[in-house]
């Protein structure tokens, strides 16, 4: 068995749109680099950090954390690990920046130690990281990080986790607009209580969302991709997030969203080429705008974290 | 062409669990007879109807009226229909008597002008039998009625319906104990507003059933088939619905909900010999209470409206 391990940790989407809370994807050429390797001397140690300014102390960085999480779980360990973070994912975008580092931690220390652990296990030390990260232990960005694609969290209590068909002609566009959205203030602005007459709507848009992505339906996928409770209000807090999804939309895009809970907007689109004109027409206006931003376009990642 | 056809109308049951207002599915071996004849004499007449006390004015009828939006809708009627209803599927049930009797109409009708509407129009004239009946022209009976199988109407407006995979082993056991429970009383009890958490854990699970029912995973459909909203406060007009839905899950049902707006209680089951199982699990209760009542066990129908 080896005892070092690269691999490349994967951007994800949370909260695509009809499915707030639930439903996520993952991301194929965005993403963080890491090594990690098994030590003979015991613990867990981040030894290098670069690209971001993170915490390297073990207990406050995500992976340590999620490493930690990990070892506890394993009845005998005599072995330590340190993990190498190559940060590529910028911190507050919305793209799953923490989740990166937890899921490439427990997806490699699973393959080191010859994969005792399966993927709805490795998703629950993952979520340890992601609360110590934002407060709480959500999986909507592991989860696909870990497996890949779509991924749907039906539940937590108990978690379970379901991998959802995931089309490959799927591209996603994502740009993050260089301003801050704080998770506290993106959580304040969520109402308690919601319409039922918008609840059904909701939950009428996952149904065709996934049953679009099982057929392969894009006419469908594009009809489902709406959020009819959460968005309205998050979107207030993107500056220029109407023009923004407007103009992915008239430039071919399936549909748009808010990424996580932002800054970052996603678009999907049904081929690299649409993807493409999607990203150039959301750059125009923040460009306008005079906002700073970067751009991602990337087909959807089906299998999660890779070994490189 | 033919002037005259006979037709199986089949009950179906509307807001399955999870899928309030949106996911219907199709019986197979409960349902009414009906014959539609093309006639000289224009106009749409009812012409017999047995086995329940309903209109036979055709405006009062329900495929009456269904009927006259159908024709409205062709351009040159030189033709008139007689239709002939034999009611096996009591009124107030809560599975879909009305909507077998438009369902049945319209697709009767359309087999005999040589199948000039899509199945979506055919819901659209068969959800005005359904505003006669019940104030509301919806399409949670119309739409499984027509299509078959599981049905899911991701929006009204525009009216968009969707197919969705239905595994051939699901069985359906329904019990309509022979009490009334007014359409008006059941919606009574809606509320308008419900909590963040509850949708996003009711369109979790909607996303899991649909999911578990393209990939035949019948734990992953039994995990799902859970309503957070409305069976809460619906199953108190229904006298022993606890106890059959227990009783129903222990005899080995996948799931168990309101059928409709009740009085029926469904339960799906994996396979006949557990469905039957389920029937005389929920016969008890019944028993036990003095409840009269009428028990169905069906496979689901693919198709719909059936020729016979």
């Amino acid at each position: 068995m080896k005892n070092e391990i690269n691999i490349f940790a994967p951007a994800t989407i949370a909260n695509v749109s009809c499915g707030f809370d639930v439903l996520g994807l993952c991301l194929d050429t965005v993403g963080d680099t890491m090594t990690i390797r098994k030590t003979n001397e015991k613990g867990v140690r981040i030894t290098k950090l670069t690209g971001q300014d993170l915490p390297m102390e073990t207990e406050k960085n995500v992976a340590g954390v999620a490493a930690m999480a990990m070892l506890e779980a394993l009845p005998e360990v005599d072995f330590g690990i340190e993990i190498d973070i190559h940060k590529k994912i910028k911190a507050g975008s919305g793209i799953g920046s923490s989740a990166a580092s937890s899921a490439g931690t427990v997806v490699a220390i699973n393959k080191l130690l010859g994969e005792p652990f399966t993927p709805l296990q490795l998703i629950q030390f993952a979520m340890q990281g992601e609360k110590l990260a934002s407060g709480t232990a959500h999986a909507d960005n592991v989860a696909p990080a870990i497996m890949g694609g779509f991924t749907l969290v039906r539940s937590y209590d108990p978690l379970d986790v379901i991998s959802i068909h995931t089309p490959s002609d799927l591209v996603a566009t994502v740009i993050h607009p260089q301003i801050e959205v704080k998770t506290e203030d993106s959580r304040a602005v969520l109402k308690g209580q919601v319409s039922l007459k918008k609840a059904i709507k909701q939950w009428g848009n996952v149904g065709g969302l996934i049953s679009g992505l099982y057929t392969e339906d894009y006419d469908l996928i594009s009809r489902s991709l709406h959020d009819e409770i959460v968005e309205p209000t998050r979107a207030i807090l993107i500056p220029g997030f109407d023009q923004v999804k407007n103009a992915s939309i008239e430039a071919g895009a399936l549909g748009s969203g808010i990424s996580g809970s932002g800054p970052s907007i996603f678009a999907l689109s049904r081929g690299m080429e649409t993807a493409k004109k999607v990203a150039v027409a959301m750059e125009d206006v923040y460009k306008n705008i005079g906002v700073d931003y970067d751009i991602h376009v990337s087909e959807l990642n089906p299998i999660g974290v890779k070994t490189i």
